[in-house]
Parts: structure tokens; sequence; C-alpha cells
């Protein structure tokens, strides 16, 4: 599910031409894809909603789940276009309920994800957001999340992806359709 | 701005039943209003955008700022409602251009708020949102980082506060309104 059609290859290079690219961040040699002046644009912000949720319009989403922080700045917005409701995944100890935790690998360290336990129900379908697909290690552990709560995780929405950090290949491995609205290859 | 038509009145009554008192976190002795099943309910989710806007549709805002991370989930939406961008105002070292940034106090600990530099222009009316408002440290800071890039702060918009707490006051002194959709006295 990349862009194909002439119109959302135009929509493509809009955003694309608001992305800011930030060398050596968070360290030096890695060039940052900056996502910040497409939220602050007024035009561009709905329109990025719109494509990160209109793959799934036919789906039959019953919920939207993002991850902690920057899942949570498109997550509600693609659950109200798909008139569905949101649920936080978090980092530790912020949820205050009971939770589900799911460990996963960063770069130099390990972390792990969030879930209220009543968050979703068997057989719910789950749409799971997040602005940026890297490695894609986050969102495998709220792939199992999701999951490990009987819940059926009908795809996934990012933004912006890398592909050539193994994240889209490791998602699509996963068996659910991986939306990314902007490719950086 | 808090709720006073019976309209109003009916949707906090319904938010309210939603929201989730939960006893002793993050500490014994604190009850918790846990918001996360507003979230979840697809039909509570865009009432409350709508109520955290609403006051604010004639005022003029060229950009909503939000509170990282629980502001994120409100921001985005209701920056989509008023047709304006959104700022994410973040913790350290998370926004990869330059950034000013301002401390703040916590119970027992110092914080700080970032935002980039270029991210509100001067004379830029401005809506700050976050999910709770309990102190106000956050969001005072929020005002700060605002008037610091030469915006002017129009209101702060909370779907929940805790006026016992001292931040309505607190950013009631500031001279910019706040909408508060829930209070909890």
């Amino acid at each position: 599910m990349s862009i194909e059609s002439s119109t959302e290859a135009a929509l493509a290079a809009r955003l694309k031409a608001l992305v800011r690219d930030v060398p050596d961040f968070p360290k030096p040699g890695v060039l940052f894809r900056d996502i910040t002046p497409v939220l602050r644009d007024a035009a561009a912000l709905p329109e990025a909603m719109e494509a990160m949720s209109t793959p799934f319009g036919g789906a039959g989403i019953h919920a939207v789940a993002g991850i902690e922080s920057r899942g949570f700045l498109f997550g509600p917005g693609v659950a109200l276009r798909l008139r569905t409701g949101f649920v936080p995944l978090r980092k530790p100890e912020k949820l205050p309920a009971a939770t589900l935790s799911e460990d996963y690998e960063l770069e130099y360290a390990a972390a792990s994800l969030e879930v209220h336990a009543d968050a979703l129900a068997a057989g719910q379908r789950v749409l799971i957001v997040d602005d940026v697909l890297a490695t894609g290690g986050t969102a495998a552990a709220a792939f199992r999340l999701c999951r490990r709560l009987g819940a059926e995780v009908v795809g996934f929405s990012f933004l912006l992806a890398l592909p050539r950090l193994g994240g889209l290949a490791r998602l699509e491995s996963l068996g659910a359709p991986v939306r990314t609205v902007l490719e950086y290859r």
C-alpha cells in the first residue's frame, strides 16, 4: 500500500516538500526526517491524516491504537476519520489501571510498551498508527500487545517510512497490510 | 469558560460517566482521573474535541500548541476543528532543529519543555492544549515558550481540570481564558 495514483503522488510531493531534513540528529551521521512542519501546516495536517486513514475506510476497524508519543499526534485523527475510538499504547508506568507489557529492542537498550488490559476486546479489529516506521521494533511490540488482548491487527499506518531500516519488511511479514504515505528509500 | 448551558451539562455528564477513577495512582493517596475510556469511545472522542475547540472558533487562532504527551492526543484534533496547524511542545532533546527551552517545577523535581525556534511567528495567535490541568506548571511553561517566540497566547483548553490543585487560578492570572470541559472540585 504505497502511493500509486497521480493524486496520491501529488499529495506525497506536497508533504515531502514540508518534511525537513535535519542532519546529525539524534547523533552524528543520522539524517532525521522532521515531520513537525507537516503538523504546523493547516492544509497539510488534515491531508496527512486523511491519507493515513483512507485505505482502511472499508476495513471494519473497531479501534485505532497509537504508539506514544508521536503516534498520539495522528492516531486520534485517524480514529475520527474511521469513526472508531482510540487506544493509547504507552511507555511504562504511565497507564493507571491494570496493564499488559511487551518488551522491544532499541539500538543500544531495551524498552517496553504497555496497554490497558481492558482497552480492546477479543475479536476487535485494530489499526496500529505511528508517525515514522524505522526498524519496526516498537510497531511489532504494539502488534503483540493487541494480539495478547485477543484483538485482530488489521493493518498498520504510518505517515513516513524508511524501508532501508527493515521495518517495512518486518511488519509485512506479520501478515497485516502496511500503509505508508511517504517513503524515503 | 466552564460548562453552563444545559447542552454542555449533558455532554459533561456523558463524558464524566466515562472518566475512570483509579485510586492510589501514581502513588498512595492520589485519585487518578483516567481519560482513556473517553478516547476509546467512538462517540465521546469527537464530542470531547469539539467541546475543547468550540469557545475558540471565532478567536482568530493561527496555531494550536499541545504539550507532550497527552496534549498530543487532543491538540491536532482541536487544530483541525479550528482550521489551524499544530505545534508540539516536547520534552528535552526530542525536537531535532533549534529549540527554546523553559524549565518548570514538578512535585519533587524540575523538568523542561521545548519548542522549535521557528514553530511560531511573532504576532501569531496561539491556543495551548493539554488533557488535564492540575497545578498548571507545565501549561505556564508552555505559555512562556509561546510568548518568547513573540506569539500571543489567546487561551488554554483542557478536557479536565482539578481546580483544587491551583492550576486554574494560576492560568487565569495570566490573562488568557481557560476552557475546561470537565471540572472535578
